[in-house]
């Protein structure tokens, strides 16, 4: 099936990314699954490049997340390294037969591009279940290579999409000393039975930055991105987030966290993170809106994004946002059913800028047709605040639609 | 709007319910919201008799729960006891007006029947955050009293109801010395916009045992049914299930958890209790596929438990039974995503007797059209052994339709 583009995608198209130095990419059609579009694609990177990821934290993970999580591990290898993804089907719970699959594809890169194995990052997402047809993805490697080009970022980015109804871009640019170009592309959420939505996050830049600093700046920003976002409150046994930063810039290496530059440079890279992440919310299955939920006045922040979450994943809020309906009390129930503490009669909900529900009861100034008016908007703005202490968070969903259902129940692989 | 019947809901219609010697029911039309139909019920109770009660655990749980459970903490007063419920607004979040209404109908209804308020327990279901209008409900009390009646059980099932596309009753017997009867009838899990699902149950039986015993054994009960039913992972603000034991039956009390006759009373109110959990999963609201799942091998009960309502609430594994599509590898994602310990290549799992995966992989005797074939079946049963020691469990859920969209996004109050 081909689904119309969201009406929730960025108006102006995929982004001009920057070239990066020290990165080139390169797509193929290799038939995994798909047929007359590029379903392998491979990013070399140049030696000395620093390499951080976050994963799934799925219990049932894919191989190729196992091998990456292992490399990561393992620490970098001496000379350059790549990223080897494939679209179509995502050597999931296919056995032992998944880490072969995923072995070698990173071995057949590895040997093409003459560096370690361990240095290779893999990625595959799609149909799961099924055995990887691995030697469609290592005979086309050499056909890989001889197409790498630093301007081939788009094409990258397409090749790995699988549902999804548009490729997803994100750049930025930050003064480190040097001008420090940060670029990146992300796939999700579509996903077609019997798929399952998978999340592939790659970033690019040539800062020069310790790999163990780079680390903890994106698993802090992955917090407040990635994994500050839902769909469908399912998640994928697949979803890969692997940053690089080249070092190629003409600055001194940032190698501690309380170099003053570490703060910009991953206030930057998470205005990247943030937006490939809304990127993704906005081609949710079905989605008709975009919806941005904060709590504030919680027990602390992780209990504010428990209770953002509870919200954000209800299925009757998400029903009323798609009937455009201020359904306040589904809200309350949602905060109500988090677990976390809350004071009923502190509590207080805003649609927009509309207080819709004051201190425990709706407000005496509400008037309906306001909220129901808010609510026509493609992109909406619900806060709440529990009424207990200073904790706060912001998370971002989608409508549910028929359309969600129209996808994964009516349609058959 | 008037809904159809639910295709799931018992063949038989509601089914003939025994008298309960100690208890006489009521119903009228008090125009709360709904028109044209009862929507208040009294229960009048004999002195003497044992109530237990378990209630939601919301954050936000409305003051008509509060007030039960302030009854419960107080213990039995002397005197007789009384349950009043009203359908069409569930005083929910309505600030300090709510517990004056709670209040105002306990009182109505004790000055009516001559007993202590704290001895009455009340219930409301249906829109929230709007002000009860407490005068329709205590003006109709005396007619209520008029009209109590041990025959009128059914009546009183049907006054509950909201969406509820029929009323749902259960009953049996137990000799436990003599012949003890059993009956109950719950409502649950209709809704509509700006309502909220909420599922209130009253069973009655004329066993006599004491309280403390009687509400031990309606709490370990809960867990094995109520607490494992989801029909989309949203929990009310209103969640009541109270048990009366009027202590009629020409039996010796029964005293104590160690009195033998305890548990095989226990297991006769567990069959009542999951007869009307399983009538409240398939009136969910959409739902044309019910739906057991078990979890085997988990570390322990409550891990097998967490797993099992990680599949029953996944949107993709909902829709996929909706699509009648087996698939398996959404039941994979959902054990990755719960949290609880799994061991992905020692995972088994089955639809019905087939054997679908096997220790981590899909089986090499499954067959997708025997797959395709089971799952046209109205009732499935999913089973999923994850292979890490003996924990068990077992809930149930209903799929995840268009309609359910249709009725809480679609419709508007």
């Amino acid at each position: 099936m081909s689904l119309p583009v969201s009406p929730l995608a960025p108006k102006g198209g995929f982004p001009k990314l920057p070239e990066i130095d020290g990165v080139r990419f390169a797509s193929v059609e290799a038939n995994v699954k798909y047929r007359g579009r590029d379903d392998v694609m491979l990013a070399e990177i140049c030696e000395d490049a620093s390499i951080s990821g976050t994963f799934t934290r799925s219990k049932t993970r894919a191989a190729p997340v196992l091998w990456c999580q292992e490399n990561l591990a393992m620490g970098a290898q001496s000379g350059g390294s790549a990223i080897v993804v494939n679209s179509g089907n995502a050597n999931a719970f296919t056995g032992t037969h998944g880490l072969t699959g995923a072995s070698a594809m990173a071995t057949s890169a590895a040997e093409t591009l003459g560096i370690n194995p361990r240095n290779v990052y893999v990625a595959s997402t799609g149909v799961i279940g099924e055995p990887l047809p691995i030697d469609r993805i290592t005979g086309k490697m050499g056909e890989l290579r001889d197409r790498l080009d630093a301007k081939n970022a788009e094409a990258a980015a397409r090749a790995i999409m699988t549902t999804d109804t548009y490729a997803k871009g994100a750049t930025t640019s930050v003064d480190l000393g040097a001008r420090v170009q940060i670029a990146g592309f992300a796939k999700g959420s579509g996903m077609i039975a019997p798929d399952m939505a998978t999340m592939l996050v790659f970033i690019f830049t040539d800062a020069k930055i310790d790999q163990s600093v780079l680390q903890e700046i994106v698993s802090a920003n992955t917090d407040l991105t990635f994994n500050a976002i839902t769909v469908d409150s399912d998640t994928s046994t697949s979803d890969t987030l692997v940053v690089t930063a080249t070092g190629r810039a003409d600055m001194d290496a940032i190698t501690t966290f309380n170099d003053p530059r570490a703060a910009v440079f991953a206030a930057a890279l998470q205005s990247v993170m943030l937006d490939l992440a809304h990127q993704v919310v906005r081609d949710g299955e079905g989605a008709t809106k975009f919806v941005e939920i904060t709590v504030k006045g919680a027990a602390d922040n992780g209990a504010a994004k428990t209770v953002a979450l509870s919200i954000a994943n209800s299925p009757l809020v998400k029903t009323a946002i798609a009937g455009e309906d201020p359904n306040w009390g589904r809200v309350v129930m949602a905060i109500g059913k988090a677990g976390e503490e809350a004071d009923r009669d502190q509590l207080s909900i805003w649609f927009g800028d509309i207080l819709v529900a004051d201190k425990g009861w709706v407000s005496p100034d509400y008037r309906e047709e306001d909220g129901a008016e808010y609510m026509k908007a493609q992109d909406l703005k619900i806060t709440a605040d529990i009424g207990v202490s200073e904790g706060q968070a912001t998370v971002w969903t989608c409508d549910l639609t028929n359309q969600y259902i129209a996808i994964n129940a009516d349609y058959r692989s």
